[in-house]
C-alpha cells in the first residue's frame, strides 16, 4: 500500500507522536552538522497551484538535505489540475518519473484523486480544507517550548480556515484542548467537528466561542492567522470589520498563562490579526515555528519514502 | 567535434540501435535500484519557449539520477531566442557556464543556430519540425512490447506534425513500415518525404492515406496525437471538423493486429483523437511510453556527455 | 559576525586580492576536472526581482559545482520585497531554512535591510546602485589578460549605472585608473565619488570626461554597457540620441593601447553602444568575462560559507 499525507485525521495518534519524536531527533542531527542521505538520487515533484514562500523553501531545502532533488511545477508549466488532462493521466505520468508528489492545491478532492492513482506518496502542502504540514510543525514547536502537550490548551483566534482545521486535528491527536474564537459566520465546517467527534473528541476538547478574551484564559498557546487568505481579497474590507476585537495584541496575550507562546503561520499582517509588538515579544515563537516546517516535513518525507 | 541531438535523421541506424539497447540496460539498472553517476557535478540548462510537463519532468529527473543539476529557463527569465541578444551570444555564455543545453523551442532553425555556436551538446526537446526524444521513446516502448521491430508496421493517425515527423524517421531507421492516415491538408511537409527517400525510404516503407480503417490493417502499433497543438487554438473548431473519422476508438483498434499496441505522446484529449476506453484498455502502452521519455533521454544525455 | 557581499567598497583591497587569486586557483581546479564540494548539502536561495540570464545561470551552476542546491525565487512566488510581509520576516524565515541569500533587487536599501536581519550571508547579485559580482568578474578577466593591474587604465564609456559604480570601486581597490566618458546628465552619483575619495581616491585615479576619444588614450581596457537598462525603456529614444558618439567601434578601439581589451557585461545591443565587429574582434574578451561571473562568484560563495 502506498502511503500519503493528506490530512492529520488519517494518521493515528501513535504514528503522529512517533513522527514528532523522530523529527526532533533528525533536527538535532542536522543542527549538529550531520546529514541523513536517505533520499539520495530521489526526485520530488512539487506542484503549486498557489504560490508560497515557506512551503516551497522548506520542501526544496529538506529534499536537498536528504540527498533528493525537487522539480517545482506551476499551472503555467504543466496545466492546472484536471484542466489540460485528467488528474489520472498526470498522476500516472508522475508515477513513472518521480518518487514523491507534493501538492499545494485549491481543492482537497484533487489531492484525493491524485492519491487514488498514485503509486508514489502524495503530500498535502495546503489545500482548501487542510494544512497538515503546518499543523504538525505547530505541534512540534509547541512541544519544544512547552514539553508534554497532553492537557495543554491551544487557542486559535481568527478565521476558521484550512490552518485551523489541521490545528484542531493536531491538538486532538496530541491530547490538547483546542479552543477557537471567531465571529459568527467564520466557523470551520460542521463536517469537521462531526469527524473529530467520530474519532472521540468531546465538547471539552473542542471549544468554540465568540469571546476572544475568555478564549485565552489558561491558554498555553495563542495562535492566529491572516483574516484574508489568498483568493479572498475582495472580501477584505468586510472581513477586517467582522474581525474587529479578534486581534492578538499584548492586552490579550496578558490574559493567558504567563508562559503562553504565540504562534502564526505567516505571512503576518501587522495591526490586523496581530501586532508587531506581540510578534517581536518574548512570547512569540513564530520564527521557530516557520523553521519547524523544514524539520517536521524532512522527517515526514523520510518516513514516506522509506515505507 | 561536439555532438548534438537535433533530429533522428542525423543519426545512423546503428547508433540509434546502440542507444536503444543501452537505454534498456540503463533502465534495468535503475529499476533494480542501481545508479550511474556519470554526470556528477554537471549542469544542464533546460530552455523552454513552450511549457511542458513530460519533457520537463523527465529531463530534470534523469539529470538528478545521473548526478547532474538542471537550470530551468523560460523566455521571461532570459529572453526569447534571438530577441534580447543574438543566439550566438546566448550560446557562447552557455558554453562557459553549463555542460549541456536542452531546448524546447518554436523554430528548428534556432536550434541549428545554437548548435552552430555550441561547444557543449544541444538537445532538441521539441521544435516546430521534430520531436526526436519522443520518437525514440516511442521506438523503445514498441521494442519492449513487440520485440524486434524490423518489418513491423506503425500507423500514425492524425495531424502531420513534429511528433509524426520524428516517428517517421524513427520507423525508417528501425526498419518499420510507417503508415500515416490524415485528412487532405494535414500532411507532413513534402520536404520530409524527400529527405526520407534520399536516405533510402521507399513507397513501401512510407504509406500515406486518407483512410483510417485501411491504415490500421496489420498494424502493430497505432499512434495518435492531439489534433490541436499548442498555438493552434484558434483553428480548433475547423480542425475537429476536418479530423472527423480519424478518432482512435475500439472499433478502429479491432481492425488492427490482435496484439496491436496503442500509443499517444500525451496530453490526450478524450473523445477527440482517442477515447477513454482505448486509453484504459490493455491495448494501451501510453504510460509506459511516457515513462520511456525518462529512460531513453537518460541514456541519450549520458551518451552525449561522454563523447 | 555574519559576512555579506553587498558592495566592493565594504571589502579591503587585501581581501579582494585574496579572493581574486583564490578564484583563479579554483577556476584552474575546475578546468582540470577537479571539484571542491565545500558546500555539500547547503541550500542557497536566489531571489530575483529582475530576471537575468548570466547571473542566474552562474549562481545555479556554481552552487551545483560546490555541492549545493539553489532555490530560484521570484516576486510572483514569494511576494516582492517588503510588500507581502516585512523584509525582517522574510529574512528570519530564510535564516531558519537556507544557508545563503542571493538577491537581485531593485533597491540597495532592501539588501541592507535583509543583511541587518540575516544570520546567513547575503550577496548582492545586482541592485540599483551596484553590481559587485560583475565588477569582480571584470577585474578577474582583466587580470588574466593583462597581468598585474596596478597602474593600468580602464575606460568605461556609457551610462553611469550600477555596473560602472562597481567597476569604479573595483578599479580603485586594484590600483587602476578609472576613466569614465559619458554625456552630461549620465554621470554616476556625486555620493559615489565622495565615498571613493573618502577611501583615498584622487582626481588621477578617477577621471570623468565627455570626450570618448580622449578617454581611451592609453586605455588597457575599454568597457561599455547598454545605454538603456531594464526599466528605462521609455527613455530609449532620448538615451540613444544623447549617447551618439559614445559607441565603442573599431575607430575608437584603435585609439587605445594596441593590446587593449574590450569588455561588456552583456546583453550587448549591436550598433548602439558597441558594434558587432568589435565584439567579434580579437580585442574582445567579453565571453571570458561572462564565464568569469561563474568563476569569481564560485570563490565568493565558498568564502562566505566558510567564514
Amino acid at each position: 500500500m502506498v502511503n500519503h499525507f493528506l490530512t492529520i485525521a488519517d494518521y493515528s495518534s501513535e504514528k503522529l507522536h512517533e513522527l514528532l519524536y523522530q523529527a526532533i531527533e533528525l533536527k538535532k542531527l542536522y543542527k549538529d552538522g550531520g546529514r541523513d542521505l536517505c533520499a539520495a538520487g530521489k526526485t520530488i515533484a512539487i506542484f503549486f497551484e498557489k504560490p508560497s514562500c515557506r512551503t516551497r523553501v522548506s520542501f526544496e531545502t529538506l529534499a536537498n538535505q536528504l540527498g533528493a532533488a525537487t522539480i517545482y511545477l506551476k499551472p503555467e508549466d504543466v496545466g492546472s489540475l484536471g484542466q489540460r488532462e485528467p488528474i489520472k493521466d498526470l498522476m500516472r505520468v508522475m508515477n513513472g518519473m518521480v518518487d514523491m508528489f507534493v501538492g499545494r492545491v485549491f481543492k482537497h478532492s484533487d489531492l484525493v484523486e491524485l492519491a487514488k492513482w498514485a503509486t508514489i506518496p502524495v503530500v498535502n502542502a495546503l489545500c482548501d480544507k487542510y494544512h497538515p504540514c503546518q499543523g504538525m510543525a505547530d505541534i512540534m514547536t509547541a512541544y519544544e517550548h512547552l514539553g508534554d502537550l497532553k492537557g495543554k490548551k491551544l487557542t486559535y483566534i481568527g478565521d476558521g480556515n484550512n490552518v485551523s482545521a489541521s490545528l484542531a486535528w493536531a491538538c486532538f491527536k496530541f491530547g490538547m484542548t483546542f479552543c477557537v474564537a471567531r465571529p459568527d459566520g467564520y466557523d470551520m465546517p460542521a463536517e469537521l467537528y462531526q469527524q473529530l467527534k467520530s474519532q472521540g473528541a468531546t465538547d471539552e476538547n473542542i471549544i468554540v466561542t465568540t469571546d476572544p478574551k475568555a478564549s485565552v484564559e489558561n491558554a498555553d498557546v495563542i495562535y492566529t492567522d491572516t483574516w484574508v487568505s489568498m483568493g479572498q481579497e475582495e472580501e477584505k474590507a468586510k472581513r477586517i470589520k467582522d474581525f474587529q476585537g479578534y486581534q492578538v495584541n499584548m492586552d490579550l496575550v496578558k490574559l493567558a498563562n504567563d508562559n503562553v507562546k504565540v504562534m502564526h503561520c505567516l505571512p503576518a499582517y501587522r495591526d490586523l490579526e496581530i501586532t508587531d509588538e506581540v510578534i517581536e515579544s518574548p512570547y512569540s515563537v513564530i520564527f521557530d515555528e516557520a523553521e519547524n516546517r523544514l524539520h517536521f516535513q524532512r522527517m515526514l518525507v523520510k518516513d514516506l519514502l522509506q515505507r
